[in-house]
């Protein structure tokens, strides 16, 4: 058996302190470009260059494409011309794309200048979509046939052809001006007798199509939903364009995934874990910036109290209790309306009884925890006033944090502003600023 | 085209409200069994029993199986024993065993009395499997074949057969005995001549299969970096046992991406987003309970240096700074170690250097961050020593941040506390209270 990842790189490690790289070479040559490009991105970058030499030259093009943005581009750097030149000849369609869309201009311009006229117009073309819709996704390499011929003839033609393209498991049925007529399942090839027609046999209606423009997540969706292993891609005219399958979507759920786990703390899925520290601590540093500017506007609110919380100090004591409960239940709300609108499960017509929902249960769990907490405040400094005061602040805070965790999502979506990325700081600053208000404002109102 | 999904839930509520439901009964009719439950899910629980009524009897197994675990069992109580005897029967053997897990015993029974006793055995011994392992995830519909026989004899047979498991890309060689012995493509039967012989064409070596015990996390790795359509699932003495394909590994991924990304803030991605309002506040009570643990943890420390904030009341307006920056750089750390040993990226050969790389960001940006803000606080409070303070407070939190940020997450894996769930509170406990401690600690030496 293959040993596992872990094992992997403890032996890739281990083989370069001490210098026997023949073991690692052979190691590399029986993984996969995608496992190659896992391997590299778990390595610091004088290592990952090392093992980059002992890419079989075939795989260089497959494992640039499979590795993330940033360490993709260090690599590219340290590959000499002729080597990428040669990559881009052993790179599928859609992967050409992406890998051209890296290199630097005059690697483009050569790999371009090789090509024939037909394949670099069509190629270019797709340099031209969006990365996040279809146009982007799509592999050019379809496999196409006409409608009026027999299962025969397209056996034959397969057998001529001698080789399918990965992941086809239908055959795209078109017009001579390449119009999408409708797909004939491979399986239809075996399990048909062989003078059947395609006209006869293709599936014209309810054909999962996707439209050139398509956004990725819904690509994503589709595929989930109705367990697809590759659709057609089509102009707005009903043209054939392209392709798109499995393995591109795989990766395209991954890389949301990572997306919205990672930029809730702004951390960026497309950059190398072992980048340089000063890089790593200049981007961390943005971050930072932007929360140390929440955690000033909450001072400037204590600072607004100053008289009252040097009166009673306790109120000092706790007044963190308000802002963090706060903190945690709105996040709560938060990510639940995140993963809502990202699958689409929220809509207009019904985010109404959700927020009313989530306003309610902030209503219930304010009520249990203020007096759970007054109590212990109360019995705590011996002051029943204070546990009243808190009670009422969280309450207070937790009511606003569930209305903040589901309108702030809804807001910046609407503001094409990325909910995950923008969404925890912005419920945050809400709830520091409005708990410490409240908590000291009522103080000072009633306790002094 | 279809409506879009928020579109075809505006329909549906719309319908609802007019009592129209002649228009929704179409929708759903066209859907697919995903879709379907894609819809119900973003439904109120009034609405989804209405429009589970409309839903066609043949699609109401696949549906079930599509949905998350509690509006699943929602649904199966409102539904009849024989219509769920009948949904048993219209589904495949990986999506049988799903809904045979939540289904009542009663219907349990009745299915398996129903079944062939080789189909009985076979789904029995399936659902002896745990859900997180290759087992529990594979269907028992394969399609296999001997190796001494040629191409012409297995389209023969695959016409006979009349239809072919979804997701097949490849046919599985094997014994008398169901011993794998290795893979025929099927596009090998397309484009090679029928008179070739299945053993010369068959892949023997390097086939991707899985072990009957292997995790779900790295079956989806191992399609993802292998491009796989479906593996077959062998038993440790090489037995063929089951396969599984791309569609079940996609809910996979799927499924991990919603667990960590809910997870951080103590919410379940299987749960009803449109629970009871009491069931839901009960549940996140839980996770406001544990994070007020540590919210009074980090007021007895603020407490403990009473006197001192009671003298010097500007210490109490500057001390969430400190604590909330720990916690947003700590986060950082936390999150990247997070997803490096999901991805089994980060591994003992590589982890220290990661360690010292954040170490280093940490005392980078401390000491960033620590001038900055000891300038803004020196010029704010015009006090030169509370600047230094509180520079000197933030650097040292920070520092140890990135410390608690990496290293919880290892130790919660090493003691199988998954660290998503976990991670996030713990390290906010070590922030904050370090963060008030350092701070108010500091000042109480040397500013009294």
């Amino acid at each position: 058996m293959q040993p596992n990842k872990e094992q992997q790189l403890q032996f890739v490690t281990d083989r370069l302190e001490s210098g026997t790289l023949q073991s690692v070479q052979r190691l590399v040559s029986v993984l996969h470009p995608a496992e190659i490009a896992h391997l590299l991105e778990s390595l610091r970058p004088r290592d990952r260059e090392i093992i980059w030499e002992l890419v079989p030259v075939e795989f260089v093009g497959e494992v640039l494409v499979e590795l993330n943005d940033e360490v993709r581009v260090g690599l590219i750097e340290a590959t000499d011309d002729n080597a990428l030149i040669y990559a881009a000849d052993t790179l599928e369609s859609d992967d050409l794309v992406d890998f051209l869309k890296d290199v630097p201009e005059v690697i483009l311009n050569t790999v371009l200048e090789s090509m024939g006229q037909q394949d670099r117009a069509r190629v270019e073309s797709v340099l031209n979509y969006d990365d996040d819709c279809a146009g982007g996704l799509m592999s050019l390499d379809t496999l196409s046939i006409r409608s009026d011929v027999n299962l025969n003839v397209v056996i034959r033609y397969l057998r001529l052809k001698g080789e399918i393209p990965k992941s086809t498991d239908k055959i795209i049925v078109v017009d001579r001006d390449d119009n999408f007529k409708g797909v004939l399942p491979l399986t239809a090839l075996l399990t048909y007798d062989g003078g059947e027609r395609v006209e006869n046999l293709m599936i014209k209606e309810n054909v999962d199509v996707i439209q050139v423009q398509m956004p990725i997540e819904d690509i994503a969706l589709l595929f989930e939903e109705h367990n697809l292993v590759s659709a057609p891609v089509l102009s707005e005219s009903g043209k054939l364009l392209g392709r798109i399958t499995i393995d591109d979507v795989v990766d395209v759920i991954r890389d949301e995934s990572d997306h919205s786990f990672m930029s809730m703390v702004g951390l960026d899925e497309e950059q190398d874990m072992f980048a340089p520290v000063l890089l790593s601590a200049k981007r961390r540093a943005l971050w930072l910036g932007v929360n140390l500017c929440t955690a000033l506007l909450a001072s400037w609110v204590i600072g607004v109290f100053e008289a009252t919380v040097d009166k009673i100090v306790v109120l000092a004591i706790l007044m963190p209790i308000v802002a963090s409960m706060g903190g945690i239940a709105g996040s709560q709300t938060l990510t639940l309306f995140i993963r809502g609108l990202a699958l689409r499960q929220i809509g207009r017509a019904n985010v109404n009884s959700l927020v009313i929902k989530e306003l309610a249960i902030g209503l219930i769990n304010g009520v249990v925890w203020a007096f759970f907490v007054g109590c212990i405040v109360s019995l705590w400094f011996d002051n029943i006033n204070i546990g009243i005061l808190i009670a009422v602040a969280l309450m207070i805070n937790l009511v606003f944090a569930a209305l903040a965790g589901a309108s702030i999502p809804m807001v910046l979506q609407r503001l094409n502003i990325d909910p995950a990325l923008a969404g925890g700081v912005i419920l945050t600053t809400v709830t520091d600023v409005l708990g410490f208000f409240v908590f000291l404002g009522l103080a000072t109102i009633y306790l002094l």
